[in-house]
């Protein structure tokens, strides 16, 4: 194995997809950073919108280091910990390096932007995959090269570009993506199929949704409530595709507080959300088709159950596999 | 993300899971290397058998990456890396640490053996995470211990010891491992399944299998070769598993030179090799299930076909997943 940019930006890039589907409205990152003698100090990523971004979570963990200070590990705000960071440093970043998946921003908000911390911490180079979309007049990059930082852009760069597809997808206007999860032999009837690490990922997707959409005849089949209780998380609107619009309304999903339920033999009300997950099987998957961005499988390694995928003729590209806890997760675009 | 001791073996795990089934008889052994300031200066794995050692490939990198001196890349035998490390390592591995999934070797051979190698170098320290099942009076951890080499053992224990398990099934008599190619949809048929690559990993196997098991009506149907011709390697000898013992004797299988064809209704034949690799889909699944200890399955991201998989209740521990070229691969063991 060669290990040179393209090794540390990888281990960038998975701890980012980790958290791809819970970052909304803020895209997936990827942060490593290594001492001068090529330590690595760290390796994390941006968990959710609200909390720090992945380059202050990679500064707090190389930090803490460094330093075994775990004061840092008691503070939860990207703002407390950017000024934890410009209290204390000591130079210790000195002629690090830092690897982020996505340009590092350069809005000055509640917080100096990441740009401007790792300028003021002195880090030697940074290497970036992807390059910011944001329209401001000054990036991420600029504001580096200003203060002195070596910039080597687009490490991985279709690599990180796929990291950072859903997100583009949002600024275009929507993301949509197709979650199923399924037995090695393709069933996905029969009960509960994945790990309970697996329903909580969901869960937290859910959390971050604003529209789920579902078929009728998981809805009568199932009577699912489709909510995010396992991370004590929001319960996203919901469409059930369905010619017939009759439902038993005491199905658990009509009764979730702040929510709408919607009945449509159609998609046409995708237009209107901007984070989009479809949970379904062989049939929805086959009415979605044409409307779905990326696709997610969370892959039960058992055999059982009688029915599921069959018969459909597609080939995708896969962006991310990971085993977590016992399934495998797979983010994957059709080709 | 923790960087800690297991995140340096994993890497080394990850590495050698790649060359799982190349390197009977053998184990599949994982090597990290670190600079006295735990810069990353290799990661590599066992090949094959009569290539050098994990240690030994994992030495000459690190020494390419030190010296930028491409000579040692033209070295292909363990006896002469080690020569050449002997005479011209100048103390440029003093103090480093080394990772190893398996205990170095103790064997002094044609070359001295890697526990040997490693003191001579001046290394600080080793993490070891399996035994060395051999049972020698000396073994290599006492090597390194004796010559002032600190010893740190049972790292990621559990992980390594899985990635073992065919060796001292070996060591135990018979090794048996059943591999199968499907898509998504867990469909078998309807023409090739797998990428080149994938196809090429097959061919390391049965280059080194000293039998493969299939199912008459693949024979029939499929009219294979079932040789190694991608990589120009050896044909392992076959069983057939049939009822019926008449075969058109044009089958491709049957015209390979230096090979046995047994056609039985049974498994006996299995007690007389000791790499055995199952080929073969649902039918052939179930029929030798109480013979395999491990599963590898190749998942390409497709749906398509029409039979496969189906209505089996079995769960696996997911051993290791990758990804390669286009597929996905698992080594699996049935819980
Ligand atoms: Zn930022
Ligand atoms: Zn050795």
């Amino acid at each position: 194995m060669i290990i040179n940019h393209n090794f540390y930006m990888k281990l960038a890039l998975d701890e980012a997809w980790k958290y791809q589907g819970f970052t909304y409205p803020n895209p997936a990152v990827g942060c490593a950073i290594l001492s001068p003698s090529r330590e690595i100090l760290a390796v994390e990523a941006h968990h959710r919108s609200g909390e720090a971004h992945a380059e202050v979570n990679a500064l707090k963990s190389a930090y803490y280091k460094l330093t075994n200070d775990a004061y840092i590990l008691s503070l939860e705000t990207s703002a407390d910990i950017h000024a934890y960071l410009i209290n204390n440093h000591n130079n210790m970043f000195n002629n690090c390096s830092l690897y982020t998946t996505l340009e590092p921003c350069s809005h000055y908000g509640k917080t100096p932007s990441c740009a401007s911390l790792i300028s003021e911490l002195s880090f030697k180079d940074v290497y970036v995959g992807s390059y910011d979309t944001n329209k401001k007049a000054q990036n991420g990059n600029t504001i580096l090269q200003k203060n002195g930082v070596k910039v080597v852009s687009e490490i991985l760069h279709n690599e990180c570009e796929n990291l950072l597809f859903p997100f583009k997808k949002f600024l275009e206007g929507r993301f949509v993506f197709f979650k199923w999860a399924q037995r090695l032999n393709a069933t996905t009837d029969d009960g509960i199929i994945s790990s309970h690490e697996s329903r909580v990922d969901v869960h937290k997707m859910r959390d971050v949704c604003d529209l789920l959409v579902i078929g009728g005849n998981s809805v009568r089949v199932d009577r699912p409530t489709l909510d995010a209780r396992l991370v004590d998380g929001k319960a996203p609107d919901i469409l059930i595709i369905s010619r017939d619009k009759e439902f038993d309304r005491n199905i658990p999903l009509f009764n979730v507080k702040n929510r709408k339920v919607f009945v449509e033999d159609n998609f046409s009300k995708l237009s209107e959300y901007k984070n989009i997950m479809i949970e379904g099987t062989s049939k929805m998957y086959e009415l979605s088709r044409e409307y779905v961005d990326l696709y997610l499988c969370y892959l039960a390694p058992t055999f059982g159950g009688s029915s599921g995928f069959d018969n459909i003729n597609d080939k995708f590209d896969i962006l991310n596999v990971r085993q977590a806890d016992e399934d495998i997760i797979m983010w994957m675009k059709r080709i």
